[in-house]
């Protein structure tokens, strides 16, 4: 039956699928993979702080008394009792979160996805921090907006800014707690400033924060969410506090754009596995986090103290690095002349990897900066690595 | 810290997004939730045949001797075990599909969202059964396309047509094997005429397949994918000979295309759950499917028997209705004059519920005609639901 000779095909891309590439980042974890490198490139939470067991008794409690149902279609908001968890989560005296604002996705980066296919028109502004996630540059890219990019300091992104660069913009993206790529915090007084120009403006402000509960001292830093419920889009993850690999996410907003989300996710793949939502749910229901989370962060903050330590050691005068307060990543920035993804290379012959910073910016990189992950390595391969890669730039300047 | 008094957010929806509506489907399925209505209205696979306590010793397996690699992220393209094992399945003597064609999605939905994202631009032609799936005019229509409609008969869609409405268009969309909504399947003759045609004019030829391993008779029909693997995109799932809710399909396609794809899931979603994966491959690897898909059959074959046997009592002359040979629908067509998007009203005020047709065609909708699921209905119901249908429509007519 098969055929002869037939003309070999040629595809014709849509437009939005040409602007698409691999991630540079996810070329480099290629490399990384091999055990003989240490690698600071990955974005990957620990796996010991997976609850393996926990799950495993979820997942079979599940099964056991629910597995009809569990095995079934779902709706496309996502489970029930879980969105009604995530809204009490959420709530704080003064905001009240409604279970109907809530909208479970296949991780955050459905999230973003669904954000920008709802928001986003070919050409529309959208602002972003400087440096930005790169999931979520390479997300929105695909609807082929505009960035603007908004200026950063140690204080996070500066809200004055936003007036000047967001004129006519469709949303302003933020990742508020300690930063993928910069492990920065946006100040307390910012958060207040940033939501009131934003709602002065009708300007939709998307608050990402899979790292939120990753503070090393424990103290919760307020989310713009509960500042201004009407005009706040929140994100968040179970993968940096649960795990990863199941894709589990959620985005609150305002009911009007949940329910256009909800179309737009009934249209791209149905609802988020119903299994995978029951199962975190019998995991969170009563209160396991309150002791997981701590145990993350104690080994994120030895961890981040490890590399603040050996950079502090290691790395010669006129390199910069911020000091992280939770999360995972801390960003340096060498001096001027050197250009991280030439460094790269050179590091990874010497069996150091890290990600170049250029990626994360949406416009004008500044070259020479890079991220470093910490949460993976163990504490004398961050010293081995962190040493092995002061001398390659010493070597630069 | 909340702001006072804020402006309320005017919600600028993007173009793509002021397109999408609830599905029709969705919202009478909300209807017959209700116990005393006999719902022929779903599209759900039974429950009956979810293997529950299979599946429950698959997760638990997988997380006991492989927990953290299946709780932490996974590659885009999907478990390498999982796309061999599906590569294997799909090979004949004559076509041997490799790995790197296969990549895994959230359900089937998410593999026609990503194919319109990676091939359809605003105004693209974009070629459909008559009728066609819902799922699939929803996806596309997201990318803004024009649909070409491609007639059908009996013996499913017309090749002949195909080249008459298909200059310039970018994809074929067909879904081959006891149809969603019709239950028609492409006749094997048909099928090599129309990868001829495809081949001939560069058009590339999505095969849908949830029901192929549905037929009743067991007998299998040759896939067009095996005919052309240099032109056609096949889709599978695990929806309907495993289950729905845990949203595993996948696409098979030329590497090229994969690999453009694969940029496109990253984007998109990172990945779907490595858990979900690893689980269902150990369900499947040993055979399980063999045994297991002919349990389905006989109770789908049992059920449809019960409905056509219905229609053949009840249902008044003049009423057409299809006879299909697998899979999960009947379709009627009406006398001209009766508007079953009318008709579903009355007959959900008699307890019985139905899918008008109307939604299933991308132009020129047929009025006339509805949509019957027959699988997850007991027998006795069936027999009372098309007597109640059948008798409204005789006081029609």
């Amino acid at each position: 039956m098969k055929i002869e000779n037939p003309t070999p095909m040629q595809w014709q891309f849509s437009q939005r699928a040409q602007k698409l590439q691999s991630s540079v980042i996810r070329e480099i974890l290629k490399v990384t993979m091999r055990p003989e490198i240490i690698s600071f490139a990955g974005g990957l939470p620990s796996p010991a702080t997976f609850p393996v067991d926990k799950m495993r008794a979820a997942f079979d409690k599940v099964l056991d008394s629910n597995g009809k149902v569990a095995l079934q279609y779902g709706p496309t908001d996502g489970y029930a009792p879980l969105r009604e968890w995530i809204a009490n989560s959420l709530s704080t005296d003064g905001t009240k979160i409604m279970p109907d604002q809530v909208m479970m996705t296949s991780g955050s980066q459905q999230g973003l996805d669904l954000l920008g296919k709802v928001l986003i028109d070919e050409g529309s502004k959208v602002l972003v921090e400087t440096p930005s996630y790169l999931g979520a540059l390479q997300a929105f890219s695909v609807y082929g907006p505009e960035f603007g990019s908004v200026p950063m300091d140690d204080h996070g992104l500066v809200p004055e800014a936003v007036a000047e660069v967001g004129q006519g913009a469709r949303l302003l993206y933020a990742l508020p707690n300690f930063q993928n790529p910069t492990g920065r915090t946006l100040s307390v007084e910012r958060r207040a400033q940033l939501v009131e120009t934003c709602a002065r403006m009708g300007l939709p402000l998307i608050e990402d924060d899979p790292y939120g509960a990753l503070s090393y001292t424990g103290e919760p830093l307020p989310k713009m969410l509960t500042m201004n419920p009407g005009g706040v889009i929140y994100m968040g993850s179970f993968s940096k506090i649960l795990t990863p690999g199941i894709r589990l996410g959620y985005i609150v907003a305002p009911v009007a754009l949940t329910r256009k989300l909800e179309q737009a996710k009934q249209a791209t793949d149905l609802h988020t596995s119903q299994l995978t939502q029951m199962a975190v749910y019998e995991v969170i229901k009563d209160g396991f986090l309150d002791a997981h989370i701590p145990e993350i962060r104690k080994l994120y903050s030895e961890q981040c103290h490890a590399m603040l330590n050996a950079l502090e050691k290691y790395f010669p005068a006129g390199v910069q690095w911020t000091r992280p307060e939770g999360g995972m990543f801390v960003w340096v920035t060498l001096p001027e002349h050197i250009d991280a993804s030439k460094l790269v290379d050179e590091a990874i012959a010497q069996h150091v990897a890290f990600v170049p910073g250029a990626p994360f910016y949406a416009n004008d990189p500044a070259r020479n900066t890079l991220r470093l992950s910490f949460v993976t390595v163990p504490q004398d391969r961050i010293r081995t690595g962190v040493e092995i890669l002061g001398k390659l730039i010493k070597s630069k300047m």
